[in-house]
């Protein structure tokens, strides 16, 4: 198997782009990573996009985006695996080059959901859960996550306030983020008092809806030495599923995908938690982040309220965790996110990352997820002396 | 890269399938499948599936079959290209086995077509072809294959009765496939006599509406010894791409990205079009059956008509095509047809084919492909003595 490495990383400015369609996002994110990759050209894409037929009323995008961005006829694969479609098309390029089917690989991730058609956001994003038995009786994202917030309150005592505290350091962190659909700086109290949603989760505990795209090249270490750029390496790349519906979990206080997808990249890339210098995890929704800091090993089970309480996870902290804005700040266009989180990755271990800037990063890893917790992804990337 | 196997097949009844849903129709097939390889476990899963977002107000369904299939944590990852889904979904697969990345590996396809949600099943497939140019004006794919077949016509003198041809084999065929949703023998002049879709084809010229799926097992040449299964072997695996509108076509009486997936697979393989026994197609319509036979070498262009007409691509022809009923008779439920077109290679080269079975049959092609020539796989197994 081949060592692959993350050579070119690009992606939009996020947020209501009503003047940009499906395929203008991906286009401009491509060439973007193109471009700072330097290729001469591709051998192969993926998109990552999780509902551009109930979003847009386009689906076969692969041929939308190869077309687009001029790449006809190389082989363009779409990938969906609802809100974590971005990471698994990263763990696909990264087969297609370790596997040596191909030297370069473009990964991307799009999705538009503003000015959309149909029945709207909230009804495609619902279909990430279980249609017959979650979202044909009303249940949408917001509510599926309440009941995890208020199951790990009631467990372990987790404190509204804790929760509250991940999109506080989200949005902080977001600040310095310029491609970052919110810059704010809400406080603990304004969290608690926004808008409710679901209790006991505010619109301020909520990823938005987001038009956007993220693309990055992948190579050979080989090539990459030859391109002249910082060698950014693919060490981990693990994928799990996990029942699609949250009613046949044993344990809503816990996200188990993560934790069986976790093993996979801490196995194959020989690391273990405390190896890990920051992550960028999927805070889809604030308690999100919480759960999910426990299962990739960062803290112990019911102990990450506190954790984030005592700053742990603050640039600066012991695990500083989305130092992008997360989904929180930065903006959720689906099928771009988990692509997004890689790139926040490569721009930390090659020190570009300013005043949110991991001193002395070498290990990063994503954990992107779908659903409530039906599959997920985690990727580790370490650079290279 | 290791030699991959076919070393299960499995698939439903295809039709109108009013008592099962998405998750029964894929469950069915990939448990026939994993029953017919004998395996104890599987690996990983691809599920090709085209738009259960639009049919079924359903997305992630990577979580939803390893979940309703009982194999959480496995990855498990949903690929979408329209109708050439299902093919990709087995490159997919191919390429994981071959990497070494997994050694059993379940590749499934699967479309609920009938008792959808939403604008139905027409405005569901149009999303395949270019939304902003081409389904948003009206158009849909019958009246886009109908152009083709205009232009053919008039370019090369393809006549009416050989176009028809084509549905009068391909029903004839399909009589000997119980698992075929449609059992009849129509004449030329039934076919030219049916009720009009787009002129010139007619009802009887175009692939139905169906619920199926189909599934197959993919693992090394070495395990496939060890379950003492005929060895079935992947030689030759190809996907390209061409523009997603018909109007970016220089010459629309060709499918350009056949060719293109033909000449990777070929050159895998080291085989030539007069190699292969046998071959299934996407005739989707009449029309690019005769287009396809062309672009994969089959017979010069333009004399895909005249071939047909000789019934050089007859069981006992030259080069028998579509030999399971095709696309016209078997159903397509467009996630679904591109592992089924394999499930026909293997049967071939099983000699499990009944009264369609090709004598001495040892290499076999399947080509697949989505929207009106957007994208396109070939795949080349062959039987290992």
């Amino acid at each position: 198997m081949r060592d692959v490495a993350v050579v070119g990383i690009g992606m939009n400015n996020w947020g209501e782009l009503w003047d940009k369609d499906l395929r203008d996002l991906y286009v401009e994110a491509a060439l973007l990573a193109i471009d700072d990759a330097g290729v001469d050209h591709i051998d192969s894409m993926y998109i990552g996009c999780m509902s551009s037929g109930l979003f847009n009323c386009q689906e076969h995008i692969g041929s939308l985006m190869s077309d687009y961005l001029g790449m006809n006829p190389i082989p363009a694969t779409r990938v969906e695996s609802a809100c974590a479609s971005g990471g698994i098309a990263v763990r696909m390029g990264f087969m297609e080059v370790a596997g040596g089917f191909s030297d370069i690989v473009l990964v991307g991730g799009v999705e538009k959901m503003t000015d959309v058609s149909g029945d709207g956001a909230t009804f495609a994003l619902a279909t990430a859960c279980d249609q017959e038995w979650e979202a044909y009786n009303g249940i949408t994202f917001p509510g599926l996550y309440a009941m995890m917030a208020r199951a790990h309150m009631h467990k372990y005592g987790t404190t509204r306030e804790q929760i509250a505290m991940v999109s506080v350091k989200n949005h902080a962190n977001g600040m310095h983020n310029p491609r970052a659909q919110y810059h704010l700086t809400p406080s603990v109290q304004d969290v608690i008092d926004s808008v409710k949603v679901a209790e006991p989760l505010n619109i301020l505990d909520c990823s938005p809806i987001t038009d956007g795209a993220a693309a990055i090249i992948l190579t050979t270490v080989e090539n990459a030495k030859k391109l002249g750029k910082p060698i950014i390496k693919i060490i981990g790349a693990g994928q799990a599923t996990n029942t699609i519906a949250l009613h046949d979990r044993e344990d809503i206080t816990r996200i188990q995908v993560a934790s069986d997808a976790a093993e996979k990249a801490y196995k194959m890339a020989g690391k273990t938690p405390k190896d890990i210098d920051f992550a960028e995890v999927h805070d889809c929704f604030t308690i999100a982040e919480l759960i999910v800091m426990e299962e990739l090993g960062f803290c112990k089970r019911g102990k990450s309220g506190p954790a984030v309480e005592a700053g742990e996870t603050k640039v600066g902290g012991r695990i500083p965790i989305n130092t992008s804005g997360g989904l929180k700040s930065k903006g959720h266009p689906v099928g771009a996110t988990g692509v997004a989180q890689i790139i926040t990755l490569v721009e930390q271990l090659r020190g570009e990352m300013g005043k949110c800037q991991v001193k002395g990063a070498k290990v990063g890893l994503a954990q992107n997820m779908g659903g409530s917790g039906g599959s997920c992804t985690v990727t580790i990337l370490e650079a290279m002396s």
